[in-house]
């Protein structure tokens, strides 16, 4: 029999747990589809007395993730604890310093640790996977850095939050407001406490800055994501924008252009018929288009047990399989520090505001929108109590440029009760 | 620099060139992602003169694919032929023996040989690839075999012919009957002159084997593919399937059951809203559902030289990193030979009936489905000229047997006019 290759495992949450039920249910398929058996040696978490619901009783215990890392009978170290410093920092960099390949869920610390820790483990011929820290369960890394490595990447987009698709979905179906969706959300265990980094965007810009970095050949750049997170979005411009013909989703984007790297992660309005526009509640999307493969689209759980430890163990599969390969797709010294770039190029907006109901204001708030060189493509006023008309337009493709000057002299307006709200469009 | 990967590249027609356009547009790309040049020595094709669209002077010209397949200056044999033996499989084996590896798009050679092949392959320790012959440009030979590796798989579900879809999705927009559309799928170049293979669901059929390999770890079992082709569909029923909700595609299912693996390439009633039943045009989705995973999509071009030569590059890349792998992600002396079932339990089926317009044939033919225990979810009888009704039914989940015996009752009477028709509706 062919040696085994033996994990530690750094964290027992859901995930952890997930990992090693996966373990034990499929170990004979692990072995077959793998090439060798895949075994647990020591596992390792804050408090060792809780149920998880999985028998751990078959493996060590380590209370010190460093030392669980450090392990000689550990082939392979799992890092499932979260957090982009601390002890999964610690716990990986003493993992790849005694040649041991470490397979991660943690988006955060690779979104800021991501180069030095892939040099790191290139340079000892060691394998940095990350599958299960990008879209939980869909293998859009191993898609993106293997089944379309042949393309260059013409956009990159993707629903990568189930928290922030599950609110907007919510909102739309149930019309409650935001902050109610969220408390719901949060009762039902799709929202942490503190939701800052779910609806905030940041989860979901870590993921997405990850995604770039293996498309475009680029170091990974989370500081570059232009982010702005769901809490700005009211019903209002949800019904607005689905009475045009669109739904509105926190969206990825990356795209490399003439000017740079352009990566945002923003509330954006697409087409309601086109796959993001579909995607409702926890489910993520990413899209890819190439420029020989045309688009595809993959969707899945964005996260969850069964997802995420489905994602770690392909991981472990393709070490097992003696894949090692590189981090991001090419060797991390190849990376390029791509310049960034906001914005580049036209697109429609959805422009929200709120104008005085008096005569003349319209005729003044589309004069100075087409004298910024913003054309207006659709227009609705609705209906209204009190003296505050709102008022939506989606204009035609414009430069960022022309509209910020037009947002500006709107805000500088009397006439314009709040500073209007712009959200981009993104057709697929 | 590290030695090219040597390619030799059998077949140039639509999928070739885009081979060599690949190679051509992004040898830099190539290299940095598959770790070394990837460099073509020569090309064979049966016309030598033919302009294809890209420069092959740099090539060495092969008349014989045999020929191509022997030379020491080739690693990789990339076989572009199609046909299920013939020269196709002579030059693949030529490859094999002469220690090359092999990347093929060719579902109808696997179909038949890919078990042989395989074995051959992987006990010379030789890749034979094949993600260009399932679902175009979707990397799912790699999603399945590689990153959804950890799961049990419960259910594959595919649209694997764009030709059936197009004719599908354009009767329902225009209204036009099945031989009209196929007719200018033709003339569109969508069909081939004999459309057998597509509309037959044979070539949808042999990539479902393929897929169903990998996923359950069984031989490649085309004969076992219940198969049935989209020629019986009429405007009717995709009218009616429509006003109930659904949309008819024509559906690969491979599934293990406690009786075996069943395979099936049917014409099938979705859920007009699921990802499937959203689905238009020539654009391709596979459905996977895991029992760790859940359900994932995966969706994109079906066919064309760019998504095609797309995922033969990707193959390539896999060999120039060195991941040789095994042809169904389990070593081929592996794959088990499973029984085959069909229909294993229950499912709600949609029939179509012509009735003579007399009182109490309803009751009559409803007393026989209920005593083959067969029970009605939905009724629908149509406004009619003539004395010929036509009625449609949806059924409650019933086991195909209850419904063969409710079928073979129904066609006996003198009051249904043609035989009764019944397509599967599978839930997604």
């Amino acid at each position: 029999m062919t040696e085994p290759l033996r994990l530690g495992i750094a964290g027992l949450g859901t995930v952890g747990a997930g990992v090693v039920r996966i373990v034990q249910t499929h170990a004979a398929m692990l072995e077959a589809r793998g090439g060798r058996p895949v075994t647990i040696s020591a596992v390792c978490a804050r408090s060792r007395n809780r149920d998880r619901g999985v028998d751990l009783s078959g493996y060590d215990w380590e209370d010190d993730p460093v030392a669980l890392a450090r392990r000689e009978d550990v082939d392979v170290l799992i890092e499932l604890m979260g957090g982009e410093d601390g002890p999964a920092k610690a716990c990986v960099e003493a993992a790849l310093e005694t040649g041991k390949h470490v397979v991660t869920a943690n988006k955060a610390m690779l979104a800021h640790h991501g180069q030095a820790m892939a040099e790191q483990a290139e340079a000892a011929g060691r394998a940095l996977k990350f599958e299960a820290a990008v879209a939980g369960g869909i293998p859009i890394v191993k898609a993106l850095g293997e089944g379309l490595a042949a393309n260059g990447i013409e956009r990159l987009m993707g629903v990568m939050n189930g928290t922030c698709n599950y609110i907007l979905t919510e909102m739309e179906a149930t019309e409650a407001p935001y902050e109610t969706v969220l408390e719901d959300a949060q009762r039902l265990g799709y929202a942490e406490a503190d939701p800052t980094f779910d609806v905030g965007g940041i989860d979901a810009a870590h993921k997405l800055a990850l995604l770039a970095a293996i498309a475009y050949g680029t170091r990974v750049d989370f500081p570059g994501v232009q982010t702005e997170g769901i809490d700005r979005i009211s019903l209002t411009d949800i019904h607005q924008a689905r009475d045009m013909g669109f739904r509105i989703k926190l969206l990825g984007v990356a795209k490399m252009t003439p000017l740079g790297l352009e990566q945002r992660m923003t509330p954006c309005l697409v087409p309601a018929g086109s796959s993001i526009g579909l995607l409702a509640g926890v489910t993520n999307a990413v899209v890819v288009e190439g420029d020989f493969v045309g688009q595809t689209v993959f969707q899945g759980p964005g996260a969850g047990q069964g997802p995420t430890a489905s994602a770690v163990m392909a991981d472990v599969l393709d070490i097992s399989r003696g894949q090692v390969g590189t981090t991001f797709g090419v060797p991390a010294t190849r990376l390029a520090a791509a310049p960034r770039a906001s914005d580049a190029g036209a697109a429609a907006y959805y422009l929200r505001m709120s104008l005085q109901d008096a005569p003349g204001t319209l005729a003044k708030v589309t004069a100075a929108l087409g004298e910024e060189g913003v054309s207006i493509r659709q227009m609705r006023q609705y209906d209204h109590e009190g003296g505050a008309a709102p008022v939506i337009f989606v204009t035609h493709p414009a430069e960022r440029a022309s509209l910020d000057g037009a947002l500006g002299r709107l805000g500088a307006m009397e006439e314009c009760i709040d500073a209007p709200m712009a959200l981009r469009v993104e057709i697929l």
